[in-house]
């Protein structure tokens, strides 16, 4: 890939999330009329909120990538002939969108036959914008911006561990998360993508979940990836496509959680 | 109380929070150095985070208020001769601090002998700022400032449920919880104080929880009694001393709560 195109990926990768910022923010917490026109009958913001960021970004990708092929949560597969595709995911979180909390995230990726090659996580509400991939590893934010990276190896009795629901997937899958949880020393739920986020930001050890689409987890493994830890599914293979994830800070932790979640 | 009182009361807790927003961020997320000063041995940054915070916010009170009373969560009691009593916590959320997520937040009040009469619920990263009582009941953020207003009674079958830990508090409680969850829409996890202010916001209907100090729950029963919500124990009484707590967005869903916890 060359300088030109990888910079054309990444500004256009941030194009994307801005346009899908402000769609989401429309609605969020009632968006600019308050929280009472939730109350309207019938009237869903996170499925017009996610939808309408949807079609914005298309249409950002119409205007300048018109031959690479996109994969979004709302409106499905679009072919293309370039060999890229784009991974759209509006609202990831959408539970978390639907309770005003600032955790879900717009999730933003591009992948090759190989898999992902750079992605975006951002929060909108917050305003703050991880990216990592062809060259780029950063977080800009409240804190301004800086190098994205994951924490140093500590074994498992020191480690942090999220996940997005107590009951993780099947019965089978939470048993075994709760086998990996038992060993850290802090489990949290209930913070969808942003968890991912904190991988890559060094502050947390451990994300596993399981259920998950294509869409939910290409953005994330980029990012992470370039900060220096590593994603895969609960063999130790690619999670690109989604399923039983595990990320994780660094090999050591990777290690450490597989050598459990492997045996479910 | 008089106006004037009630504009200085106002206008320090807004200093409280504004200093305790400086020194948390100080170390939230590594701070001005970033996350590797986490990494020297020994050093906690939410200890540190949360004792510098107090001990700034006792200066300020020294400074404009000395003869009110304290309570705070780091450095305790001292006692006052006004009748009125600032309560204090902080960093509420310490491992929500500890993992980079934003849910943590600063909780000040202030007490007369009847309970909170004014609370503040700050979210340092966000830049978020909830007010309630002594006829204010709004928030500031990245959406400007708006006025608080709890949501609409709906049946449990529509409502959103938050605590903080899936466990909640003893065996006993967690089934209590877990009994009031199960009628509901949707249950989430792990956002800590938050959680009162999104209550508040009209954003979710229910919050649950066990174990709580008086420190963690008097900012937000001024907060979500101002924006229209009650706040009480399970058995109904007054919830200030803490233990175990109903927040809720109206006197209706509050009802249908409470017949289910009071049987624990």
């Amino acid at each position: 890939m060359t300088p030109d195109l990888r910079a054309e990926l990444i500004e256009t990768a941030n194009a994307l999330a801005d346009v899908a910022r402000r769609e989401t923010l429309v609605h969020f917490r009632g968006g600019a009329l308050g929280v009472e026109n939730k109350l309207d009958g019938g009237f869903d913001p996170v499925t017009v909120a996610d939808r309408a960021a949807e079609r914005a970004m298309r249409a950002v990708l119409a205007e300048r990538r018109p031959d690479d092929a996109i994969l979004g949560e709302e409106y499905g597969a679009q072919a293309g002939s370039s060999g890229l595709t784009w991974v759209l995911d509006p609202i990831d979180g959408t539970r978390a969108y639907l309770s005003g909390t600032p955790t879900w995230g717009v999730l933003i990726s591009v992948a090759d036959a190989s898999g992902p090659v750079l992605g975006v996580i951002d929060q909108p509400f917050i305003g703050e914008r991880f990216v990592g991939g062809l060259g780029q590893s950063s977080v800009t934010g409240p804190m301004g911006t800086r190098e994205l990276g994951t924490c140093a190896p500590r074994p498992l009795d020191q480690a942090i561990i999220f996940t997005t629901f107590p009951e993780v997937g099947s019965e089978t899958e939470g048993r075994a998360f709760q086998d990996v949880a038992a060993r850290c020393q802090l489990t949290r739920y209930g913070i969808d993508c942003y968890a991912y986020a904190l991988v890559a930001a060094g502050q947390i050890d451990l994300v596993v979940e399981a259920g998950l689409q294509a869409y939910d987890i290409q953005a994330p493994i980029a990012v992470i990836e370039a900060a220096g830890g590593m994603v895969t599914n609960w063999q130790g293979g690619p999670a690109h496509e989604g399923g039983r994830v595990l990320g994780a800070a660094n090999a050591d932790i990777h290690a450490a959680a597989l050598d459990i979640l492997k045996r479910y």
